[in-house]
């Protein structure tokens, strides 16, 4: 008897196992949710479980030293350990913004930093649990695709080919030619992917995809995938674990796709539902204007977005205008009194400068992310005494780009309140005192 | 009486507090060290420090969090708490390398990940220390200087503006004018710290900073100030604890200013001293080729270093010729029978190409200790059955050039042998189908 499982998200029948190659459901074709057996987990009692992952805190090296793999009982119980595949993800820091939060009036701000980790993004909570799975079901003769695939420009792309490059299965990556650059694509390449530039957009290279994964040629990385969430709602225990498993009153998340949004509530709800915290944090789903699905749909009181043509934003990552994650979300939403929240390319320049200046090194999701919070905090929605977790999706020094362009006061869209250049002066002390 | 004080690393007589704003021996000239009460911490047993290392890893939060400040009492014991600056520093993983290890025959290849880290590079460890006294030093009234300042073009003066705002302490940045870029200066300028371009060279720069010191207008955060040793000395508290208190035997690290080589020596020493460890591990310093003093030093049996002109490399962090830690690393040297191998642009550039293509992703100064390491291997200085630790010291988002051109097959004196770039196909499934 399995541990987890595939079901359906919908609520049709019948359950799969995690090592087979399936992405929707077989009854009406929609999104999967991996199953836990929570009666079972529920049988180590919320403080036996709080003593278990303290004692695992201990831990110096993989894979108890992994923030996933020393949750493994919530996120992947029937995984043989020999096939983890592992970077030690997680266990990222969760870091006061002492300065952001007296200037912009917060009672207390932290900010999660997910960008501390192998590939510099949270993808690598997600890309651990699915290629540890596909090692064990190829291992295990279930499914023998030819490689792993995803269709994708970015950090999903970097982890999936570092994960495999370790486990030595082969990694391809399909992306629009001409739209995008070596250095846009330098980790997969590094990490020795098979990266295909096909001569159509963006959504052409995922029909490709997957009609590849429908033949069973390719294993589908892409973020349907459920099995990515097993691993990212690992944030969630460790947001609540670091906080000494009191709540936050918020957790305010940059967020395309949506996956990430699901994660967040399958976290929390599990450690609600398995008794170690009593309440959930409310969600600010942070996007930016220039692709706000998710905001549109929140202030029109919808239950379902309405697909729309994403505009160019500096918050490349989440710049998706059809979230699939979209119907998982909305269930976050509702449990997590959630609100949606959108910032300008002007808002997010700005505040991601400020943050910087504060001491802090934001992506600009994550300037999305705290731009979102800023304007809660203004209208009162976020009070003064509640307690506000950030989620920093990906490492700054991945978007040097962005950075460099607002100093140098060409990046579209900013005011450039605190741009900074290099003084020149002439080689003399006096000189620099008196610029001192 | 203080746990800790400057004394003179040479010999002469007399200590000082940390928190004066002194950086070389007043009477000769010379280099300081931190000398701390070992009588005092021998005290409390070696049981009783691992017993209490091991308690602190639970921490999830500031202080103990840190690395560094989780052993606060061997690092800065006198300094309190409330004047500590830290983002989480240290506590990065320790990954063993096996694809790389099995290709290039080692029996054991580990590598500490030093760029898991605000900044991205291991001067995180030292800046702590250095802007935490600094902090105590403003506030009780011992110093009062105009700024903290560097001459720097790179992580140092990351690290020092990154801290520096977060304590909201004043940072200048000296560097030569036109040499620099702002992708190269852009965490200083994002941290706002003041960058100043000065018409001369990099030793004109250090000559001037230097003059600003001594008229305690400016304090010094240059590697020559010893408190930045006592936090990067924690890395080898952080590898002998993560190989449960056992000592690798050999420990490769890529060094150009060779503060790295003391502060590792400082730490293992003290774990011996402290009894925690029965011997120290065997020491390689990395060199590039087209900086190799210590190198040269060691082929001719010299024990001291004759000061060269540093040629271009893209490991460009040790692109030092003269190098002001030189005489610390030759104790250290001594004391860890420790050897001084190079590695040429060649060799730097195709292992990291075949490191990332591993699953790794390294910085050009990683690489030249991979290469150094494999070089080791293949002479069986390291045996197989040795036990080896490498230590990457930065997260190599920073290199992207250098990936880039490795890939688009136009960095200088590389080989190119893992170049991989993108293939363009016609979009359909046949086309990729055969492409995998």
């Amino acid at each position: 008897m399995s541990r987890a499982s595939f079901r359906c998200f919908g609520g049709c029948d019948g359950t799969f196992p995690l090592t087979d190659a399936i992405y929707s459901c077989p009854t009406c074709g929609g999104l999967l949710e991996v199953h836990h057996d929570l009666e079972l987990l529920r049988k180590t009692s919320a403080l036996e479980w709080k003593t278990l992952f303290r004692e695992r805190r201990t831990a110096c090296l993989l894979p108890d030293s992994s923030g996933v793999w020393s949750k493994k009982e919530w996120v992947m119980p029937d995984l043989p350990s020999e096939f983890i595949v592992s970077t030690g993800e997680g266990r990222s820091p969760l870091l006061r913004a002492k300065r952001f939060e007296r200037d912009n009036a917060f009672g207390e701000l932290w900010v999660k930093q997910c960008g501390a980790s192998h590939t510099g993004s949270f993808k690598d909570l997600g890309m651990t649990v699915l290629v540890s799975v596909v090692k064990q079901a190829i291992t295990e003769g279930h499914i023998s695709p030819r490689a792993l695939a995803c269709a994708s420009t970015g950090d999903t792309s970097a982890a999936l080919a570092a994960y495999g490059a370790i486990a030595e299965l082969p990694v391809v990556v399909l992306l629009p030619k001409g739209k995008v650059s070596t250095a846009q694509l330098l980790q997969p390449l590094a990490h020795g992917a098979k990266v295909l530039a096909l001569d159509t957009d963006f959504d052409g290279c995922m029909a490709i995809v997957r009609e590849l994964a429908k033949r069973n040629a390719i294993y589908l990385a892409n973020s349907m995938n459920p099995l990515r969430i097993e691993g990212q709602k690992s944030v969630a225990f460790e947001i609540a674990e670091q906080l000494d498993w009191k709540v936050p009153d918020w957790v305010v998340l940059p967020s395309g796709n949506l996956g990430n949004a699901a994660a967040l509530y399958a976290g929390f709800s599990m450690l609600k539902e398995l008794g170690l915290i009593s309440r959930l944090p409310r969600l600010c789903v942070a996007q930016s204007a220039n692709a706000n699905p998710m905001v549109r749909a929140f202030q029109s009181g919808a239950s379902a977005v309405v697909p729309i043509a994403a505009q160019k934003t500096h918050a490349s990552a989440i710049q998706i205008g059809n979230p699939v994650s979209a119907p998982r979300a909305f269930a976050a939403m509702k449990a997590m009194n959630g609100v949606a929240v959108d910032a300008t390319e002007e808002e997010l320049a700005e505040i991601a400068a400020e943050a910087d200046k504060s001491g802090l090194y934001v992506c600009p999701h994550t300037a999305v992310a705290l731009a979102c919070a800023v304007k809660l905090r203004a209208q009162n929605v976020i009070s003064e005494s509640d307690q506000v977790v950030v989620i920093s999706t990906a490492n700054a020094l991945k978007f040097t780009e962005f950075k460099v362009g607002y100093h140098d006061r060409t990046l579209a869209g900013a005011r450039f309140d605190r741009a900074n250049a290099p003084i020149e002066l002439p080689a003399n002390v006096d000189a620099v005192l008196k610029a001192l």
